[in-house]
């Protein structure tokens, strides 16, 4: 099994916390892996990082053959796959361009069709600058859309996870999705609707029951308010009895194991304590607040509801700390070992 | 000086908290303190909680001499002042009845009115239960309402304190005030003016300076964006541009040392660090779930703009958990702790 890994934007972090990370995602989970990126700025990764990786260019990611053969990718050996303009490589390091824009954006279109062509299993990808993609033409607020709009699909939802440990207390993690997520808060009241909150909570139930595997054991799903107290009966606003919990009535009568909705400081306390296994949020801090709180160097960020799996770090370019050696990995590795975890579960 | 307690909804863990909570709080403080609420109730706390402490009715504050004269309040002697209703001492525990909110607010009101008076130091409160209150027929979502109201205040704000220790860095603490609270989302739109900002900043800038003390040090304000990655220049949402922004802006040239807005998320991360001494938030849950995440047991309800001192537990009446001698009494000590620095820093 093959995962492919987007190298992001060539002036951010991407780079050093794919070679920074590789060792142990390879080690940890024994499958191989190629990046789509640039071999030479992969190069002075490792210099910078100090590991005696090789970066082996690839045409193909066919080329990357069984292990013991001889381009094998390995703790060592980092197969690339050359995407976008020659001159990123000129790119100087924590500056928004266009030349890393492009040859992020093209990284990533280039491993999502090797995806849905069955090539690699999956796709972990390195932060990308909003405003350098956009720079170079391609206006998207984010890979999540990149995704969806690649893969042909409508019915999608951004999703954070993060794993047993720290202060998540669940053996399983703790997984939220969120009913809207990049769009002002003025207008999430028309997308918070009975359909989105049900499509939300079946997405992140499908998610963790192939997390959960094989015990059987059903999902807990715990549904946010959208107003304070969960709207104290009406008399703080009306979407939680009219569309939240009709929504939440919705999925208990097709079988999933929710309840709520409940006040959304409430559920995150209890859901820390591993009495949910995954939350779903009305808006974009309700689930960023808590879990960048609960655990942001090693958060996983993923795209849910796409034909090919999609899982990221979760955080961005870090432009003010990049190439400078002290970028953290635990997100990377912790996003290459859930889409591993994903990929064999299917 | 003598800090009043109210003791709550009798049905409730106000009670047995404030009792449970008793001894350190006199200890640490070395202050005085009277309970308004029902000596039989807090005599029957006392039993659950075993300790030895002696409940003695007074009529009036006057009652309580120096320490070293007969009816002094210490360490084993908790001073009652009678309030609302005999026949509270009829209520199941664990139950909504108009006598106990009757009997919760008849004690607010009885120290509200003392603490205006001069005859005690601060306000304490222990938790109500606001259908009980209503059932009495009076008409609030919860204590600050009937505060501000009592103390004739239009320009007040709801306030959340975290002291150093456990997830939080600053030696001073965390403050997190918010611009809109117990309203639906769908309109704080309207409450969220440069006016309000501003006038949240400037409170809680007040309460911080008091907390930091004499150390001359300005609190670090941060400010909270409304919308996600704070509108990303206007993308998602322009308040921060046409509001936030220049409420900052105005509070820089009063002389505060503030900034923002920026990403609710990633401010919160930010301030736990100790890399800001308050933060103002825009909407109930973004202060919420962040403070509640980073230490619900201990946090402080406090409200800012009064003439007077009150300071309350960040829970509620915890129905569920009420007369089983379970309840925590960190965040009764805290607040108790609280109110006693602001008092003494008059």
């Amino acid at each position: 099994m093959i995962l492919g890994i987007t190298m992001g934007d060539a002036a951010g972090i991407g780079p050093e916390i794919i070679v920074g990370a590789w060792r142990e995602m390879i080690r940890q989970t024994q499958v191989q892996a190629v990046v789509y990126g640039h071999p030479e700025i992969l190069q002075r990764a490792a210099l910078l990082r100090h590991t005696n990786a090789v970066i082996t260019e690839i045409q193909s990611v066919d080329e990357i053959l069984p292990k013991g053969e001889a381009s094998f990718s390995d703790v060592l050996t980092i197969p690339c796959i050359r995407c976008g303009v020659e001159s990123v490589t000129q790119v100087p390091c924590g500056t928004v361009d266009a030349r890393s824009g492009d040859a992020a954006y093209q990284a990533i279109i280039r491993a999502i069709d090797d995806a849905k062509a069955g090539m690699i299993a999956a796709v972990v990808t390195a932060p990308i600058h909003k405003n350098a993609i956009n720079l170079a033409g391609y206006h998207y607020p984010g890979h999540t859309e990149i995704f969806a709009e690649r893969c042909g699909v409508d019915d999608f939802a951004m999703m954070l996870y993060l794993g047993c440990g720290d202060n998540i207390c669940s053996k399983d993690g703790l997984a939220v999705v969120h009913v809207t997520l990049h769009t002002a808060m003025k207008n999430i009241f028309g997308q918070i609707t009975i359909e989105s909150v049900l499509a939300k909570a079946k997405l992140i139930n499908d998610f963790m029951q192939r997390m959960i595997g094989l015990s059987g054991r059903q999902p807990r799903i715990g549904v946010c308010s959208l107003n304070p107290h969960a709207g104290e009966d009406g008399l703080f606003g009306t979407e939680e009895m009219h569309i939240i919990r009709p929504a939440v009535q919705q999925a208990v009568a097709v079988g999933l194991n929710i309840a709520g909705p409940f006040p959304a400081d409430a559920i995150m306390v209890d859901a820390q304590k591993g009495m949910f296994d995954a939350v779903v949020a009305m808006f974009h801090d309700q689930g960023h607040i808590a879990l960048k709180l609960l655990g942001m160097h090693r958060a996983v960020n993923m795209t849910l509801g796409l034909p090919i799996i999609r899982t990221s770090v979760a955080h961005g370019t870090a432009f003010d700390k990049a190439w400078q050696g002290i970028a953290e990995t635990g997100s990377m590795l912790e996003a290459f070992r859930v889409a591993t975890k994903l990929a064999l579960s299917r």
